[in-house]
């Protein structure tokens, strides 16, 4: 491991408050968190937006990590020069640079305890793959979503999201906290088995691999029609199946699931009624399920950033 | 009924977003909501919190509408404006006047579909009595608190909060409007047999009578050392035994129940974990559990109104 070091990243999102509530014990009683012998770099994401108990003051901090938002002195939003500023302190060129980001998330969706992973780098793949075999935690793949762009683990050479839930906005949850150093643990001990050379990966790697996003229906002023169906409720990874009710009007008619023809078996749906997710125009996100046999240049790629 | 109107305030909490959801679906087709024959003012509590998502801006609204607040010139939060508005709009001696108020509240916490009376008004407990004859709902006696006044409802001559939940703040669910819809209707029904001098009460009337409520042991710097016990997490209503996990910390310890001695009998837990109060102080509340019988002088207070 020598220098490198793994940046954890709290409450990215101001009003997910289990993370950073989790990091003052920690800095309280080191001995609490198990960090197989990495150094590590704990870090509030949007400090301002914390102390505000809100998810971003002028935008969406994970979503202000694109190269045009990094580079354009014109932007002077404050989540844009805060992702400037840990860029600049924990990118692999900053003052103090880490190889590997975990950013720790919750979500008012049932999503459990869970992964999400940004496209399709070795590094990461392995990282996923370690942490699926430790402790079976299902993978959201987000990839060619050009309306969603920009999130903080893509700046590093390597990173991934642990996203727990359901847990509201503002609230810490002793069951989110006690999933969300689970979560963390395994991420470490994968990073320290792979820094040793001796990270075994299973054979396999399940995946759910974003295909597309609904929306709730709305009316002609943008005004949402309808909310989400109770059926449809805290029911993230079990798959859809034609004609089953989404949609739920106040008059009590349902609008149902009809698969998409370009997508088919995009039936797994995640981020189920994410609140923060409505000024995104988001109701779910849906999913094909693959298993990807795991490639020995897996370990091999993130071995060699550690 | 006459000229009287019954007021019906939906996003007295801005980040509250079930209630308004429902107010846009009745605009477009008041068919859907049974008003019983009553003429109703739908009024959205905070229009400006409402927009921006957030409880509130400057100040709960709903803590504004004590006497010295209302009547203290130099006080301009905008939510003391607009207690101010609304009193001089719909309040008993308002341009439109009611005689009722109905505050439609959700919460993170497990309540249920429940109410929430503020002292002992006789109009008040005739309300409550009718609705728990209808619906069964608990009931939530609030009274005695002088860190928590200057709710809405108090400024009219009758009213009641019906308060859902849990639904994490921001986010509009099926259920919590349904079961919000359920109360609505209950209360008009009840308001309107009063007012058609039909209104019979049951013999009793069940009420969790408010005693005291009890912070998360804090850290000398004011932090949160511990978290709510999962074992208390969305276990409203259920009564507390002596000995039982209610603070959870990091390392796995827990702090245990004990009555307090001048209130043995509060052990029944309400607002346990509601993201909105940790600001407050309050982890939960406790009450005692009491069942009063009616007396015929209710039903002829809420008459009189009407």
């Amino acid at each position: 491991m020598g220098q490198s070091r793994v940046l954890v990243v709290a409450a990215t999102h101001g009003n997910e408050r289990n993370a950073p509530w989790l990091f003052q014990q920690w800095r309280a009683q080191p001995a609490l968190l198990n960090t197989a012998g990495l150094a590590l770099q704990l870090e509030i994401g949007n400090p301002d937006a914390l102390a505000a108990n809100r998810r971003y003051l002028d935008r969406d901090l994970n979503r202000c990590f694109t190269p045009e938002l990094l580079g354009d002195p014109s932007r002077r939003e404050r989540e844009v020069q805060r992702a400037r500023d840990l860029v600049a302190t924990y990118g692999p060129n900053g003052t103090t640079p880490c190889a590997v980001a975990l950013d720790l998330h919750s979500t008012t969706s049932a999503m459990g305890n869970s992964l999400v992973v940004y496209g399709r780098r070795p590094a990461d793949l392995a990282l996923a793959a370690g942490m699926q075999a430790r402790l079976g935690l299902p993978v959201y793949l987000h990839e060619a979503d050009a309306a969603q762009t920009g999130f903080l683990v893509e700046r590093w050479p390597a990173g991934l999201v642990i996203e727990v839930g359901p847990v509201p906005q503002g609230l810490v949850s002793a069951v989110i906290c006690r999933q969300t150093q689970l979560a963390l643990e395994a991420a470490l001990d994968t990073l320290a088995a792979a820094a040793a050379g001796r990270l075994r990966l299973p054979q396999g790697l399940q995946v759910h691999r974003h295909h597309g996003s609904l929306d709730l229906p709305r009316d002609a002023d943008g005004t949402p029609g309808a909310a989400l169906h109770p059926q449809r409720q805290h029911r993230d990874w079990t798959p859809l199946k034609a004609g089953d009710p989404l949609f739920w009007r106040a008059d009590g008619s349902c609008e149902r699931y009809q698969p998409d023809r370009e997508g088919p078996d995009a039936r797994w749906p995640v981020f189920i009624n994410e609140a923060a997710y409505g000024e995104k125009g988001i109701a779910l996100s849906l999913c094909t399920r693959e298993r990807w046999p795991c490639e020995p240049g897996w370990a091999a790629a993130l071995a060699a950033l550690l």
